[in-house]
Formats: structure tokens, C-alpha cells, sequence
């Protein structure tokens, strides 16, 4: 593939010890393969996911760049390309899942960070300043998508899409609801809004009310302990998106979904959860749950962000606030997303 | 609609105290309606739904009876058809349940038994010499099956077949497993047999292993404390219906679905159930539950069973061991369901 020889160091920033400080360190690229794209990453979304992470080792997801160069077999991409990096950068390409184009579902798939490639190495991430990815895992983001707004869409964005998409939850005039109003919540606000939907945020406090009502387009808002108001909304809901990260209960939430009603949850909490079987088998109510999307979403999601002219809410840093960011994260503290802007940032401090 | 006045009063058994200790009593029949159909009991299923109504009031369903009297709108039945009769004798008509022909789910469903009428007369069940019932909760019992073999399919069967067809689970080579081997457990094993399924039973001993192998030719048997084999099975199957009315851990059945496998409850419990939410994400699966079935479900059901040849296992009893197969279903001593031959027993002792 020869001609980028020089540029196969890269800088990356990563924690490297349990305090979880971030600092950049020099890393060598593989060569650009026959089915691969080499991509100068231009800037890289922040998720909570990535906090988890942080505490053992590197990473970056949510990654949007510039194709500086595509080996032989790839055809769908070329030199001067903005594309996107999601969550991951492998499957095994033969079981159920991956072909069935559900290749985050896939046992062997390989995360693009904190993890190890079929070559051995560490994936590293893309809070660096290139990556090197195979094309199946590299999507075309949309013309006149600004890179910063692409970011967060490619993580937080699917993840709501998938569910909606996969469970039939994309019609129009559907009513839905979204529990808890952070980075992937407000994703969902958006989203279902942009689908036509009659969306409610519920929330355990008033706090957000303005926020969610004024700022995303809320069509209503419920606070979880307000009973009255939860009694009102009961048997209504097609489906509620669960945001919500720590142990809750989920009976006042399967009561607000009519007969066939969704309640899909997105939180990783591993105290278990109750309910009863009555609240399930009298309205035939699923309680599932969606992990990111597939790449085939992920394009759908673009092209649909793109005609709705659907925006996220970000905050745009630069790669030296970087810890700063994670404090703040871990507090809560942004609207909605971190966003840092890797090309414009001095990486090699 | 006259010439039947003398056979407005009929005797019913129940249980009128306490006790649950059932007796005859004589009560009157509704006139036949322009809507109604007046059937003759010919035998009557018994499940354990009705060991719990039963403590509190009468009540028994799965009726199969002999058309004596049409309503002047009734033009589906006439005199000397075969009928059925389910759980359901009531429904608002007007709700989106109703509107979607899934009636089962409507909140305004009147019960067969124990519960009141439109005309504000309790609902008395099918333990009895007769009934009016309401055309569009009566199905034709298709040519060539047996009275007693039809009745159980009213209840047990719908209640397996409903969860089948509507959540997509009805084509051959998908594999399932049946939690629990009682009467609703039982016909879930021959149903999904007959649709074509690779069908395992999975029980907490091995005492059901021949008779699920041998007699109900289920393809596997698993106990769920064999780890090794729980192991094995893991990540493998379309579904578990699991019929298990008590508290039971989930994780261990969730772990053997495989991506976007559905968990389908059938046993009401009022102890809450328990999982973590990777257990659902990380697979797409969905906890969820079914209730009974629609009219058009059972009617479509029992066409599936005559088609396929498939019969019931039951144990025929007249009316006066009735307090007996009680006392034996409390103990789940009896292989799989007691029908009543109502017409052939003596009701007015």
C-alpha cells in the first residue's frame, strides 16, 4: 500500500494505570490490508460506556475522520471520505448473527478499543490520531452531516435506533416514552420525535421538565412518584426506552404500556430487576433489552438523521480537557455529549 | 326461539363455600338472545385456573356441547353442531384489543365463570347442563375430533398456540423448550411437536425423562441443576415456554436462548421474578408472557389439530369424582387433564 510508511506512529490518549488519568502514548498502526481503510480521525464522542472502560485501559469510540487510504479490495470508500468508526471492528462473519447482519449480536466481535484484533495487537481506539479499520466496520457519513454532530449519533444514535427499528417501532404516531434524560435519553427524544412519535420523558425529579419539553421537543413529562399523573398514562404507551443505569423498579413502567407494549431496557445493572408475571401475561408486554446497533442501522440512522435534519446536543473540547471531561461525565455534568475535537487538538504533548 | 322454556333451569356444580367442596345447585338460563347460542354440555376440561377460582366461588371452562337453539342473528352455528366453549363469554367491543381481534386482552372481558354478565347475572361456567353463550365466543368443533379430546385444546391448547403465532414461532425447524410438564405443559410439547419444532423439556428432576421422551416424544430432556448440559444447550433456542406457577430463577433459561429468543411466561406469580439487564441486552431476548388466546386463534388451533392428528392426553371422570380429581390436581396427580363427561353423568344427585 506503500506511501504512509511515516504515518503508521500515531499518538493516542489512554489510561494507562488504575487513576484513570488519561495521557498520550505513541502506538504503531498495521499496515492499510486488502479490505481495510485507514482513517485520520478528525473527532471522537464520549459515552458513559467509555468511563467503565477507562478504569482498566484504554479507548475511544464514536470516531469520525477523513479516509487517507483504502487497500485494494475496498471499493465503497476512497481517499478524502468522511466516514465513521462505531463500537466495533470485528465478527466472526459465520454465525447466526453475523449473517443475519446483526453483527453486534456476533460472540467472537471485536470492540474497537480495549481489545485484541485477529492480529494480535490491541484495538486502540479512536481518541488517537488515526485509525486503521476494516471496511465492514467503516460507514460513509452523510454529505452536509457536520463531523462533530456525526459523532455521537454513531454510538447513542444507533442504540436508539436499533430497538425502534428491530421491535417495529418506527411508524408514525406511535407513543413512546424515554427513562432517563442523559446522553443516550436525549437520542431518544430526538429520534422518536424525528419519527413522528408522541414522546414522554419520565424522570424521578422536575429537574429536566424545561429541558425536556422546551429544549427537545418533548411532548410530555412525567415524574415517576407523581401517581396521579402515572395513572393517567397507564395502558398508553407503545413502548418505553430505559436509560436508566442502576437498579430501579419496573412494574410502574410495564403499567404505562398498552396491550403488546415494549419496555426495552438499555442499562447495564447487574442487581436484578423484579416484576411480577401478571404485569407481563395480562397485556402480553415484552420486557427486552438492545445492545448499540448493526452497521446496516447505523447507515439507515445517518441517512435518517440527515433528512430529518436531526441534531445532537454537544459540547465540543479539545483533547487536553480530556480528564476534565471525565469528571464532569461522571457527575453528569454535560448536555448531552462530549465531543472532542481530535484534529484540531495537539496530541503530542 | 321458544319450545325450550323447560329447559331454562339447568344444574350446575360448584363450589359455594369455603370448603371448595362442589355440589349441584339449580339455577336459570338467559332466553337465547338474536345473538346467542344455547349448547348442550357434552364434557368440560379442568384446569388448575379453576383450583384457584374455585376457593372462592364456581366455575369451570372448556366446555364442548351439542348446539340445541340459535339466536335469529346467528348464522355461523346451527342446531346438532359441535361447539366450544373457552374462558372468555365477554368483551367491550370497542377497544383496540377488541378492534385487533385479540378480545383476551380487553379490560372489560367477562370470564365464563365467576363473573357477571352484560345482564348483570353471574356467569356460571360449563359444569352444568347447559348455557347461552354469545356467538362470537363460540368456535365449531371441526369434524372428526372427539368431544373430550377438543375440550382441553379450548384452554391448554389456545394458551400454547396463541404465544406461538403471534410472536412468530410457528414454522418448522425452530427449536423451543417447555418449562414445567402439566396440563398446559404437556400440550406445549405435542402443539410444538406437531408445528415441526426440535422440542426439549426441562425439568427440575428426572422423573418426567421417559414420559416426555417416550410417551409426548419431545427430543431432549434437561434437567436444569445439570450444569453441564444446561451448558451445552446454551445460546441454542427459538423460545422457552415456561409453565412454572411458582418463584424460579430466570437467568439459567435465559442463558440457553439464543439472540432476539423469547422467554414466554404462562404461570401467574405473584413473587417477584428476577434477571439483569445484560441477560436481555446483550442477546436482544425478550421476557415476556402470554394469556389464553383469541377466538380466532382457537378456532385456527383446533383446524392445526385435527390436521395434524394431535390428541390430548386426558383422563374422562363424571361429575360425582369431581371433588376427587380436585384433591389429585392440587397434587398434580393426573396425566394431563381431567375432562368431566358432563352429559353422561347424573347432575342432579
Amino acid at each position: 500500500m506503500g506511501g504512509l510508511e511515516m504515518e503508521r506512529k500515531t499518538v493516542g490518549w489512554a489510561a494507562r494505570d488504575p487513576s484513570g488519568v488519561l495521557s498520550p502514548y505513541t502506538y504503531n498502526l498495521r499496515e492499510t490490508g486488502a479490505e481495510d481503510v485507514y482513517v485520520k480521525v478528525m473527532c471522537c464522542g464520549i459515552c458513559h460506556t467509555d468511563i467503565h472502560q477507562i478504569k482498566n485501559d484504554l479507548g475511544m469510540h464514536e470516531v469520525v475522520g477523513e479516509v487517507m487510504e483504502v487497500g485494494s479490495g475496498v471499493t465503497k470508500f476512497r481517499a478524502g471520505d468522511v466516514v465513521g468508526v462505531g463500537c466495533i471492528v470485528g465478527c466472526c462473519r459465520n454465525c447466526r448473527s453475523c449473517k443475519s447482519d446483526i453483527e453486534q449480536y456476533c460472540n467472537k466481535k471485536i470492540w474497537s478499543y480495549n481489545d485484541v484484533y485477529i492480529d494480535g495487537n490491541p484495538t486502540q481506539g479512536g481518541f488517537a490520531g488515526a485509525m486503521v479499520v476494516d471496511q465492514k466496520f467503516v460507514v460513509k457519513i452523510p454529505d452536509g452531516m457536520a463531523p462533530e454532530q456525526a459523532a455521537p449519533l454513531l454510538c447513542a444514535g444507533v442504540t436508539i435506533y436499533s430497538p425502534l427499528n428491530h421491535f417495529g417501532l418506527k411508524e408514525s404516531g406511535l407513543r413512546g416514552a424515554i427513562l432517563g434524560l442523559g446522553g443516550v435519553g436525549h437520542m431518544g427524544v430526538k429520534i422518536a420525535k424525528a419519527m413522528g412519535h408522541h414522546v414522554t420523558v419520565i424522570s424521578s425529579s422536575n429537574k429536566k421538565r424545561e429541558e425536556a419539553l422546551d429544549h427537545l421537543g418533548a411532548d410530555d413529562y412525567l415524574v415517576s412518584s407523581d401517581t396521579d399523573r402515572m395513572q393517567e398514562v397507564a395502558d398508553s404507551l407503545d413502548y418505553i426506552i430505559d436509560t436508566i443505569p442502576v437498579f430501579h423498579p419496573l412494574e410502574p413502567y410495564l403499567s404505562l404500556l398498552k396491550v403488546d407494549g415494549k419496555l426495552i431496557l438499555m442499562g447495564v445493572i447487574n442487581t436484578p430487576l423484579q416484576f411480577i408475571t401478571p404485569m407481563v401475561m395480562l397485556g402480553r408486554k415484552s420486557i427486552t433489552g438492545s445492545f448499540i446497533g448493526s452497521m446496516k442501522e447505523t447507515e439507515e440512522m445517518l441517512e435518517f438523521c440527515r433528512d430529518k435534519s436531526l441534531t445532537s446536543t454537544i459540547e465540543v473540547v479539545k483533547m487536553d480537557y480530556i480528564n476534565t471531561a471525565f469528571e464532569r461525565l461522571e457527575k453528569n455534568d454535560v448536555r448531552y455529549r462530549f465531543v472532542v475535537d481530535v484534529a484540531g487538538s495537539k496530541l503530542d504533548i
